[in-house]
């Protein structure tokens, strides 16, 4: 564990590939962070350009200018975060630990252990292998110890992130099948990121729903086998992704069907699981049983709620979760990994409330 | 069988409670009818108002009225629809049904055989067992015959509708696990209806995505008991509706899980299941395996389309079903209903095509 | 003008540039047309694609396969719209009109009557100077003798139409300050068409709204020749156009100063003015002084709604004015011209109600 | 001047009315707030419920109960602040400034001079008229130091707030003809308030445009009368308000002649006195000349940014202003407020950066 730094001297941050929606987040976040500085960003395609001529919203809060990806020199920060495409942190990875610099990436470079898999999904071989076995999976909540010690964290995707918290009490506790579970999963377009894409533009996307790759997400291969690492009966997993109409927001409907030990259990030794899985976690907000979180009681802020239902006392239990795909699902929760890696105060920078409505 | 009217005598249309949406999309869809006319319409509230100045998009397409509920004369109509809260149409039903006049009914008086469960969920007496004993479901496709010969037609719910034409050529043909389906569905605001409700304004209902009556819709036992009629193992649904923010549309996904008899059809057999089953269907839109419709494909039309998914190659079949909650969910698959029981054509006064963008 | 076809043979109907939103806006109405019939679609990237592959709105409805828009063959056609970037008609022009095929263009190669503007504005030299002189704007209300005899129409830019009827009265009569109009406007995002724009992307234009092209719209050019064909006085028009989170729409507020003889009229003065110039317009709908429309109350119907208000009795009058844009504002105002060039009811293929809501 | 606060002693705040879109910004903007807590916070109708129960969005950050508005004793406060119908704050006013306690009122009590103009638009005779003289208007930027000293602070409206801030270096100047003043603006939905009305519906309200109030909105005497201090000319304004289909945001397109002092001052002269009046401003931004600001670059933030365009180089000078309604245009200026009453550094509480996308 790093000592936490003075206050005279703070954290600097670089981040790659700024020009994104999770490129301005950590940007949102950082400069309310007491304790980190972002002192280096750098675009491929923007260098030169002042950050606030390409996000409004930054203007009178910040003089940083684009770098340039190709020849910043990163080595001076203290961490880096990759807000990227897929392939771009591996290639730097050996350089920068080499150099003592942290890696944070919010691609799917060190997701996987099972790197056949990652090359199978992104069609890309992998660049450091090693660096790759070495990664802490930026998953605080489940994964907080190896996170603390790690040089690399491959932060989570936005989908991932809800079905291992929702079933990741169910599966630890053994109470219900795991060969057969399904997440039914929406989130809003910003989720597909700052692309000029014609499904995404607002004619196609409003007043529309519909669901989307719905047996080939990268999210399944994921989930698939960090949900395999939680209990020793073979997981089955469906998972359906739709598109919502809202900017920020992704809602997961979680189904498992209750075994012996799960309907022994009840519905409060259900809720129990819950409660006592999360407890005194500052992101994690396990509701009341039956109740239904709405997607923006989060927007903009860290948190993920959970909440249980179990329709006319079956033998099916229901795990809603929600949460702000870009902040938990995203940039908040590498800024969470980074206060981890650091020492820091787990809510450090992560403080403003959800902007409602 | 009624005879086609003559051209120079349209069928007289009343319309009760035509102040909401299913109201006016009524009029939107019967003015472009053929053989149909609007000759009365009626609100409790709102007697002596002109239809477009309650709703300035019929200006200068319609000079009708509103007249009273109370008092207005309905025996002179051929066909009377109740786009009026639950309870309203059995009231009058006794009466019209006397007088030969036809019911379409497009709440929920007329949609259960078993009038205890009506009674529990909605919290009346059936005022006339014995008219709903005779009446016909209003799911056109699944029951064409009994709507022919009906004096009284309980048109669908909206989810009902998807999940029914979703569900039905599985559980007909044997081939899946009927006591574990799960439709996991979403409806745009509409689908509450013209109602000044504070979970329904603008800014809590924008940006925004939640589950909501997860075990305690009344869409589920009006579903439960049409999709027991369909097979004889017990059948088992979880049905968890969602809020979409937009205006209309409705998607549900639903997800059953094949039995040894749809393992060996394999995805042509079943794709095979649903397009005879709809072959000739003009509302019906079977599309290629592995398909994803969006909402706004059927809007403003009464289209459903469905699409079917095997994720992985696996035992769980996806049925991706979408239609517009007002037209087919509602006042399309009424005008539908009257076509059939007047004998008319099918289409007649559906014609217009989806809009889209 | 043109004989009325008998009904045996329609109206043989082709379309260049049918893939964006105003291609299946015609494909819309034309579908529904009883006396038309689209026999050639043709693009330039999508040759050999079926339409309602891209558009699966038109599933079931439509059985026509994009031709290649370089080689099809356009002169066995009644008329051609074009539904294209600016400079396509125009380079079709000579040869089309000597096959006897009339032409309606959507985009605004033959909507000027100065080719030096037009020049300066679409940095296009214009293919056919006399082919230009000799076409008719298509704004039917102001035009329709014209628009009747016409081998060529250049359909209105969608502002230009709103603006158009609303100061027209008030010009004609001489009632306003020609020299300082003021016509604020806002349009929904589907008037940017059907392309893949950062700008447009949900994320970016949705929760969102912001003016554009303050002093450089190519719409103003447009407008004020037209307006200025319409007094002797020197018209100085300013146009600020905003960009709407909503799909459809169009609203323009105008302002006009009254001048001493508009001042004398009075409230009932200027309304008559209005009612007098759209009386028996099938399209146009004055509303009671002191109206707020709705752009929704026009959705996906070709009419126009016009209202008056004066503030505080002041001397500036205040024309509001609403449109589909993809309707009125384009596809439909194209339809509409085609009736009349070809001697038929004004309002066929056009009778669709608003969707509302 | 009120000495800051040690740090041990947060400012005592108390808010009435706390359930509606302004209660739940204030306590979001407090909560982050270092030297202010919120002690009290009262409702008519919530009494004794969770403020976390009724906003979701606050669970786990606030553990405030509702208390009765009728009972609470509201001396013990440092400051209160009314975000109530109108009316409320002016029938307490008397008690707490006798008990030392500073009122900030959200709605109109005491945002007029003159009370016969607020009791003519608010059909309310005024409670307390010598209160009301010695209140200051609370547009922190145009009237610090009457804030800075004051007991009663009239939050301004959110429209009047872009009025005044985009007219006043015109006005100040003499550069304008102040007699024609035309302010097109246009306001999300939340601007309503947080209000079951049919209107507000998001089937009524997405999708959507339309003007409203156009003669007859009660921000016009406000504004209006306060555009008269700023000049000695006689000030005409037409004020045309919008709704856009969005949640939050503020846009306001102000059209203003140029008189000959204005002509001569070119559009170098028109920006430096935009640049010059607003320097050092933490919340005013002054955009380079013929900037298009959009409303989602404030989301969430108490900036609001202003534009010049002078089209075509006439004499008409456009000023665009966007602000975030609920921040700018209500809770973050009555946050900036009391910081200014209380010597507090101006943008405590208010360093959250703006929520984009």
């Amino acid at each position: 564990m790093t000592a936490p730094p003075s206050s005279v001297q703070p954290i600097k941050v670089g981040i790659v590939g700024g020009t994104g929606y999770t490129g301005v987040e950590l940007l949102r976040m950082l400069t309310l962070h007491p304790a980190a500085k972002v002192t280096t960003i750098t675009s491929r395609k923007e260098a030169g350009t002042r950050l606030d001529a390409m996000f409004p919203s930054l203007r009178g809060r910040c003089d940083l200018v684009f770098g340039d990806t190709a020849s910043a020199d990163l080595t001076t920060c203290d961490v880096v975060f990759y807000a990227t495409p897929h392939g771009v942190a591996m290639a730097d990875a050996a350089k920068l630990t080499a150099a003592g610099v942290r890696i944070i990436d919010l691609a799917a470079d060190f997701r996987f252990r099972d790197l056949g898999v990652f090359e199978q999904w992104y069609k890309l071989p992998h660049a450091c292998p090693d660096l790759a076995a070495e990664a802490a999976y930026g998953l605080v909540e489940l994964n907080r110890d190896a996170i603390r010690k790690a040089r690399i964290v491959g932060n989570p995707g936005c989908y991932p992130t809800t079905m291992q918290l929702g079933f990741h009490p169910l599966l630890k506790a053994g109470v219900v099948d795991a060969g057969h579970l399904i997440a039914d999963c929406a989130s809003g377009v910003s989720g597909a990121g700052k692309k000029a894409d014609m499904d995404l533009i607002f004619s196609e996307a409003s007043d529309n729903f519909k669901a989307y790759n719905v047996s080939a997400h990268r999210h399944h291969p994921e989930t698939l086998a960090r949900l395999q690492e939680m209990t020793s009966e073979r997981v089955g997993l469906i998972f359906t992704p739709h598109l919502v109409p809202m900017i920020r927001g992704m809602h997961s409907t979680l189904y498992a069907r209750l075994n012996g030990k799960g309907l022994a259990l009840g519905n409060e030794g259900l809720q129990a699981l819950f409660s006592d899985a999360y407890r005194g976690e500052a992101f994690v907000d396990v509701m009341p049983f039956g109740s239904t979180p709405d997607t923006r009681s989060t927007r903009g802020s860290n948190v993920i709620r959970l909440a249980l239902h179990r329709p006319h006392g079956g033998d099916t239990l229901i795990v809603l979760a929600v949460q702000d795909n870009l902040v938990k699902g995203a940039a908040g929760q590498a800024v969470q990994c980074m206060n981890v890696m650091f020492g820091l105060p787990e809510t450090s920078g992560l403080g403003t409330l959800p902007l409602a409505p």
